[in-house]
């Protein structure tokens, strides 16, 4: 597992020794994973491993040789793409490019799951929501073109070297203990220092918040992806999502009155993101079909539990 | 200029000498270009630099802080990618991100000319050709990848940061002085050892002739490429080629013709590339209609002039 200190490494490794006991699972990342939880089942073990530099990558699958690559490492924020481009693309086209160069170079039978985005669709219009895996590409960020372009490389390494690889097209997630950087967990932290000051209305500072996402609790995307390496098809693409849009707005709504809080917004344009995507909604159908995924976790639920782990910190 | 060392820039060097008197020109690549006639009216320097380091393609437009940017250099050979896959990515897409990256940074409004590929097309069919710009992309090659990453790399670097950039979808480009890793200079190389030998039949070595693709002359594609810099619109993509399909098999037998020899021709298993596109043929509607190009050498003109190229080597 690559990435596997980030935000959805630490719910996957969470999931792998809650469910898939006895197997053998090797984190690699920057630092080390801050796990709070039991991972003798699984027999953890973690390498620290500079994945921009391609010898240790090919090091690395070369000694281990895996069953299953869950490949999650990836410069994941499309507002610091705009910032940083090119750490943006390094981090996540020729990361992957080095991966599976390395599977091809070694003859590695090895299934990957690559991680994509619901940003790669680009800017849609309501009428052509909820989005298919067959919609047109069309990145509008640096962040939605590295993950087009990871997507279009893997293909190729399916298509033109045989290499095992299923793919995603991951819409938001949402969850307890992502960064305060990501939008919603941004906002549950600002309204829960409120609620712990004893506060009973509060403002808010915000972007653009009409914007439309497809919101889905981070325990799901991992049940997804779990499912999907095991049961998705070889070379597909399989949107994960909840199929239902929230505006910011409303999160904010339902953050207050969870919290019982009256929100007010106060609207910064320095958070409003060049050429941002309006709606960005995506159709399960093929998850859900294909390999018999459902959705768990409500948004509400996904909310109430992300505002009690800030009450706790 | 960069890549100016190569069999396009050879030719763009020489027709800026002959009519754009008085400019100033930098040319770039690793290698010092090898010209046989008079750059003085250019007032022509060449330095080498690295491209494939971010800090020297900075520091290049730093100092010299061009009006216009061409930007040739590249990987772009289709069979040499499935070799060497991360090279043809490092040598397309990251070096066009460190040119597009540091005139962001250095607020340069040069206009960029960037050349991308009709492989970016992948798999048509017959009745789908002759290709229009706004058909889909479907790249199934390491090359197609990585001209397809460059390409919506440069949209979002037009869209989302305001940078004037041109793009072109070339199709395959023929003339004298091509290298002979590219099949029509190679079957010209052939043809012309035999006629030098004084043979009446020959036998050439070839992958799949069937295969049906859109040749033009390098002197019409340079003459293109000056109208889009001057003329283009900011943010477009434009096809450059003839409009017209040849197989390789015609190709063989035009060669023939014109050097009196009957060729006929011995398949080899080991030059048919895995997943290769069976037609590429391009609508040039937009680049006559929008910048008023027209084609000056037809093919059998511009076989003849490769054939006399190898006679006199």
């Amino acid at each position: 597992m690559t990435g596997c200190s980030g935000f959805v490494g630490y719910y996957f490794i969470r999931l792998l020794a809650e469910e898939w006991t006895g197997v053998d699972v090797l984190g690699i990342d920057f630092n080390q994973p801050n796990l709070d939880f039991d991972v003798s089942s699984i027999h953890f073990q973690y390498k620290r491993v500079n994945m921009m530099q391609q010898e240790e990558v090919a090091e690395i699958l070369r000694e281990y040789r895996p069953d299953y690559i869950i490949h999650l490492a990836a410069f994941s924020s499309v507002g610091l793409s705009w910032q940083s481009p090119v750490e943006c693309f390094h981090n996540n086209t020729n990361i992957i490019l080095y991966m599976l160069e390395a599977q091809r170079k070694l003859g590695l039978t090895s299934r990957l799951l690559s991680v994509g985005s619901s940003e790669e669709y680009g800017n849609v219009n309501k009428d052509q929501v909820p989005l298919r895996e067959d919609h047109v590409l069309d990145p509008v960020s640096p962040y939605a073109v590295a993950r087009v372009s990871q997507e279009i490389l893997s293909k190729v390494y399916v298509g033109g070297y045989g290499l095992d690889i299923v793919m995603t097209r991951s819409f938001n997630h949402i969850g307890p203990r992502q960064k305060p950087v990501f939008v919603i967990s941004s906002f549950a932290k600002q309204v829960a220092a409120m609620k712990l000051q004893g506060l009973t209305r509060g403002e808010l500072t915000a972007g653009n918040t009409d914007i439309i996402r497809d919101f889905l609790d981070v325990r799901d995307v991992v049940r997804a992806y779990m499912l999907i390496l095991l049961k998705g098809q070889k070379g597909e693409v399989y949107n994960v999502c909840s199929g239902e849009g929230h505006s910011l707005k409303q999160i904010i709504k339902m953050l207050g009155d969870s919290a019982g809080i009256e929100i007010s917004i106060n609207i910064d344009e320095k958070l409003i993101r060049p050429k941002d995507n309006m709606i960005i909604v995506g159709s399960n159908t093929k998850l859900c079909e294909e390999v018999e995924w459902k959705q768990d976790i409500s948004i509400a639920e996904s909310l109430e539990d992300i505002l009690s782990f800030y009450y706790g910190c």
